[in-house]
């Protein structure tokens, strides 16, 4: 793990910036980025968090794959759309990568469902997708290749999916409280492309996003700048006082209603024995990207100020002087304490960086706890505590920096 | 999770057959399946196995993507090798889809190594991997697209180079013993194509493999036919008494020398002070491939008998009849007391199923412990366990059985 003196030259975004100058990810071509050990570390902890909530609404896991047979497309109309990759094995089958699953889950679905004992049923996956988009400049904002959890859910009634579209709405929502954007985490009504009249996106509020919301300053609901446009109105208050501000999606889902059941014939029987068309809602959230708004909303001057819950470790143990060795044999006890107790703790151990140099990146990576050994906290036999993005650091003894992380 | 009542048509080894048939994977086209939920479980769980035998030599997850720059290739000479996928972003610049990641690595670590004090280093990711292979018909043996565990290490000297060389072969042979086929997966000499001299395959016997190794019956060392036919030899202790056998290639490993390293100039520091060209190794290991071949080696006639390390769950519970309101009450009991312990549970509460059918596809499945719940065993205040693969069940109290589970 290390970090980069200087800011990347090709990057606009403060997220980008700071998660590449951080050690975090590193850009291949644009819109094409590694996720390099400290970065993944967050990613794990962001879908760790979001697969916890899809099982908590019956999302059973699942993977599929990313070569796509261009065929399932034609049946679903979709060849066309200008976001797909396309490629050709070398037995001359044309095929597509995946920037989303529909025209892969519903013929899957079709030979495991037959009757309306087969449901609730909700798949979801934890995947990379592929778009070939023309601009892709915001950092990990908008991604040719990225990390996606998508939620497919299949019903016998409209009832029914709206019923489990609010659950979702919930689990969405418990998802970016989470990760520590819920209150700046807005439902957005948008409009629904080819599928229905409306879909719902969640906003996260950020100059540095590429949409703009009108937020209702009584409900916290917001609309798109399209729905504005025709409405005039928060779509849930009727208020038309709304604040006008820049955002970046992190999710959205969409009713499919039967469109996708239609394109590859899904009928199951229902309860009087007849064919019905299955309902279906998909339901995206970026992972890779919802660590871009993370980044982006937390973060000061310094770097980055990751929330508990997604950073990398607990703690950044530093050592000043590494050459001094009573210093050393007192960091590297704090070291095995911490990880006896399972505390995720970077440890910071160079010999050739300053203590300045050492504390940078410490505010530069931003995990919430920098513990501190040197000769004044050896000789008053304790430890130095700093939160990321507080002033104030404590001194403290070993016992008590332990009941603190963990707690 | 849903089992299918007859073999694919379209499958030809065993499997396949069983992995499609239990509801494990399914096959989108040649080579190219998704992972259902009993499956992912699987391929996570040797996921795990792996990484941990890699962090345990020192291997540093990261993640990098699977579109690469096609100018990269142009540096190592292999922007024509004919397992590659190519498509293009809508900005005109060519991409393939990386079958593996030197192209990406190389210039990756160029940006953080610059002596010897930054080494030893070792990379790895768990990643999908992409070749456009001709012929795709053997499964999840030979796959299109595919779960792979590729590392890669860097040394300033052959030395050490390889001694790390013989610690991988050593994790490589504890993850095969792990999952269930150490006793069958042998360390393979091979040629090293247009690296080096010679390269390291491991090669695990079945029927249904598409390689054939010569195995000393001496040491247990093989050579693959290319080599066979050169040396007429054992590598290891010179024995010119084989066995010829087929077998499934599940990991290779390849001395990369400083090939790549000169492709893109990394050149580092020595303790001289002097600029010196890197030496490189990689390490290939087939997730999914390795899923496959733990179902080849471990199953008869009826279905899967995972190795209880990788098995999707630890217990299947079978409750007979399902309508009889005393056997279901005492199933649920069950389940909620192996929950409760936190044991890995399938319950099988199907009402419109025959205990028939769901003893077949218990088999079928292949989970280690058979848990039945019926009139008789109410009756015995217990439980019936079989172990798959064994015909003697026997009836043991709740209370035995959670010992026996946590065991």
């Amino acid at each position: 793990m290390k970090t980069l003196r200087e800011d990347p030259k090709d990057e606009v975004s403060a997220n980008a910036k700071l998660l590449v100058r951080g050690g975090f990810v590193d850009k291949l071509m644009a819109g094409v980025y590694s996720f390099l050990p400290l970065g993944l570390r967050v990613l794990k902890n962001i879908e760790g968090i979001v697969r916890e909530e899809m099982e908590g609404i019956g999302g059973k896991e699942l993977l599929m794959p990313a070569l796509h047979p261009l065929e399932n497309y034609a049946k679903t109309g979709r060849e066309n759309i200008d976001v797909l990759f396309h490629t050709e094995s070398s037995t001359g089958n044309k095929m597509v990568l995946g920037q989303s699953h529909e025209e892969v889950i519903v013929p899957l679905v079709k030979k495991f469902i037959f009757s309306y004992r087969d449901f609730p049923l909700a798949v979801y996956q934890i995947q990379t997708k592929f778009r070939n988009e023309l601009r892709a400049k915001s950092g990990i904002f908008r991604g040719r290749e990225f990390l996606m959890k998508d939620l497919y859910s299949f019903h016998l009634t409209e009832d029914d999916f709206a019923r489990y579209y609010e659950e979702v709405k919930k689990a969405y929502m418990r998802v970016f409280q989470r990760v520590g954007i819920g209150a700046t985490t807005h439902l957005t009504r948008a409009s629904g492309g080819t599928f229905s009249r409306y879909s719902d996106e969640f906003q996260t509020l950020t100059d540095a996003g590429e949409d703009t919301i009108h937020l209702c300053e009584k409900c916290k609901v917001a609309v798109n700048d399209e729905i504005w446009g025709e409405t005039k109105k928060c779509p849930s208050c009727g208020n038309i006082k709304v604040k006008t501000a820049r955002s970046i999606e992190v999710g959205n889902i969409f009713p499919l209603k039967t469109r996708f059941a239609e394109a590859f014939d899904l009928k199951v029987k229902d309860e009087r024995g007849i064919d019905a068309l299955v309902t279906m809602g998909c339901y995206g959230l970026g992972i890779s990207r919802l660590m871009g708004a993370i980044a982006e909303t937390h973060h000061d001057e310094r770097g980055i100020i990751w929330p508990e819950a997604v950073a990398p470790f607990r703690a950044h143990l530093v050592e000043v002087e590494s050459k001094n060795a009573k210093v050393k044999s007192a960091a590297e006890k704090v070291y095995k304490n911490l990880v006896a107790k399972r505390v995720e703790v970077l440890y910071d151990d160079r010999e050739d960086t300053t203590a300045g140099e050492k504390f940078a990146d410490a505010d530069l990576i931003g995990i919430p706890f920098r513990v501190v050994v040197s000769e004044k906290t050896v000789e008053k036999k304790g430890v130095e505590v700093k939160r990321r993005g507080e002033e104030r650091a404590m001194i403290m003894t070993v016992q008590e920096l332990l009941k603190k992380m963990r707690g």
